[in-house]
C-alpha cells in the first residue's frame, strides 16, 4: 500500500491539502493532485500546497538563499498556479506548527516570487506581504447585474486582474455560478475576477467574489486586497490605510503602506492530518 | 489538543467521515458533525458513520444479539438519519479492513433495522440487502421537465419515497440544483427523491438523481434500487432479475430476488485516515 502523508487546512475557508515533501522526493502528477482535491472521491480541497525545500526544486532553487521553503501550489484541477494569498498563510502556519520555521517574520518562495510572512507564536492571525497594486485605469468598465442594470467597476491588478463593483446589497450580485458580464472585453483579455462590495462601517467592507474558472468562492486573497485598494481610493484615504474586509469564509484585515506595499492578515488553520492511500484514489486523466 | 481519529471513504462517490468509537465513548454533537462534514472548514463529507458496538448504544442495544456493530449515521447537517445504502457498504468495508469483522457475510445494525452485508476478502465490491420495494401506485403522477413537458413517474418506496422518470437523454433533466416539480403533491406528503433514467443496453440503465434536501448527488443507493425495480416492471422481467445501474459516481449492480428482496452491489473505498483537531473545527450552531 502506497500512502502519502497529508494535512488539511484553510484560510478564511479557502482550503488546501498540504503535502510535506522536504527533500522533493515526490513527483505528484496532475491527475494525482486532482484526485486528492476531489471532494467526494478524495480528500477535497481548492488546491494542494506541496512543502519542499527551495534548494530541492528546480522551480525555486534560485530563491534558496533567501527562502528555505518553496510553496509548490497546484490548483484543484492539477494545473500549476503562481500564487495564492490564502495559501501562503496556511503554508507558513504549517511550517511553524511543524517546527520547520521559527515564529516571527520569515520568507517563503512561491512561483510569484519571495513572500514575507509574519506568523505569531500563539496561533493567531498570519500576515503576508502581497506586494503593490496596479491601477491600469477603469474608464468605461462596467459590470451588468442580474437585474439588467450596470455598475461602474474599478480595475485593480494584484498580479491577477480584478473588477471591483460597489453595490448597496451583496444580494444584488445574484447567484455567482456563472461569471458576471464585464465590458468592454478588451479591458481584461485574460478574463477577470469580479468582486462585489458593500460598506459595513467606516474602514470596514464586506464582499463576494466570482473567481475566474472557479465560480463563487468563500475567499479570494488578491480579491480582498483589490477591494481594499478600490475602497481606499474611493474614500480618499491617506496612506498607510487599514480596512477590514469580510469575505464569506471569514475576516481579513488589509493595510496599504505609504510605499504601496499591501499586507493581508487573516486566520490560517490546520484542521487534520493523516495518510492517504494513493491506490484508492480515483484518477480521471 | 483534543483530537479525534477518523477515516474518509466513499461508495460511488457518496462520501463519509468514519469515526471509530467501539465503546460508545464519544458524544458527537450535531454542530461537531456538521463541522466535520464542512467541505472547506472541516474534512468534508455527505455524512458521518460512527462505528460503535450495538451493545454500547441505547439506539441499537436491542439488536446486539444479531449484529455486533451499529452504524450511527448522521447527515451532513448533524441530523440523525435512519439508513444510507452506500454508507452500509463503506461501514462494512471499514469493519473488515480494521479487523473488526471477518470477510464474508455478516449483519450490521442501523436505525432502519438489521442489514446483511457481504464483504469479499479481496477488497472487491460489497453487497447489502436493501429489503423489499413497495409500489404504492403511480396513477396520474407526473414530473415536469425544464422544457415544460411532463413525463409519467413510477412511485417506488424503498423505506423512502421515489419518483422514477424514464427519459431519452439524461440532459433532459436540466440542472438539478432545485427539486423537479412532481404532481400531485398529495402523492408524496413527505417530499420525494426524483430519478431520471435512460437505457444503456438490455439490463443496463443510467440515472441522475435529485435527493430531497440535498440537490443532485453523485449516487443514491435507495434511488438506484427504485430505478431497478421500475425498470424491471417496465420490461416485464422475470425474478430473479439483475440490472446494472450507472450513477454519476460509479456503477451499481442490483438484483431483485424471487421473494422480493433487493441486493445492491457496489464499490466501497477507504481513501484516507488520520486525526482531526477538534479545537480547530468551525462550529456554527
Amino acid at each position: 500500500m502506497s500512502t502519502l502523508r497529508f494535512l488539511k487546512g484553510h484560510g478564511t475557508e479557502n482550503d488546501f491539502v498540504i503535502v510535506p515533501d522536504a527533500d522533493g522526493a515526490l513527483d505528484l502528477s496532475a491527475a494525482q493532485v486532482a484526485a486528492l482535491c476531489d471532494r467526494r472521491a478524495g480528500i477535497g480541497a481548492d488546491g494542494v500546497l506541496r512543502v519542499v525545500r527551495s534548494a530541492k526544486d528546480p522551480a525555486a532553487a534560485h530563491m534558496a538563499a533567501e527562502a528555505e521553503w518553496f510553496m509548490d501550489y497546484r490548483n484543484a484541477d492539477g494545473s500549476i498556479a503562481e500564487m495564492c494569498g490564502n495559501g501562503t498563510r496556511v503554508f507558513a502556519r504549517y511550517l511553524v506548527a511543524a517546527g520547520e520555521a521559527a515564529p516571527g517574520t520569515f520568507k517563503i518562495a512561491t512561483r510569484g516570487g519571495i513572500k514575507t510572512m509574519q506568523v505569531p507564536a500563539d496561533g493567531g492571525d498570519v500576515t503576508v506581504d502581497m506586494g503593490v497594486a496596479k491601477l491600469p485605469g477603469s474608464d468605461g468598465i462596467e459590470v451588468t447585474l442580474p437585474d439588467g442594470t450596470t455598475r461602474p467597476a474599478v480595475n485593480v491588478n494584484m498580479g491577477n486582474p480584478h473588477a471591483v463593483v460597489f453595490v448597496d446589497d451583496l444580494d444584488e450580485a445574484g447567484n455567482l455560478f456563472t461569471a458576471p458580464p464585464v465590458a468592454p472585453a478588451a479591458a481584461y483579455p485574460e478574463g477577470v475576477n469580479v468582486e462585489f462590495v458593500v460598506d459595513r462601517a467606516p474602514g470596514h467592507v464586506a464582499m463576494r467574489v466570482h473567481e475566474r474558472g472557479s465560480g463563487e468562492t468563500r475567499s479570494c486573497g488578491t480579491g480582498a486586497c483589490a477591494v481594499m485598494v478600490a475602497t481606499a481610493r474611493r474614500d480618499g484615504a491617506a496612506l498607510p490605510a487599514t480596512y477590514t474586509v469580510d469575505v464569506p469564509g471569514g475576516r481579513l484585515v488589509i493595510t496599504e503602506h505609504a510605499d504601496g506595499r499591501i499586507e493581508m492578515t487573516g486566520p490560517a488553520r490546520i484542521v487534520a492530518e493523516g495518510e492517504v492511500d494513493l491506490g484508492e484514489l480515483t484518477l480521471r486523466s
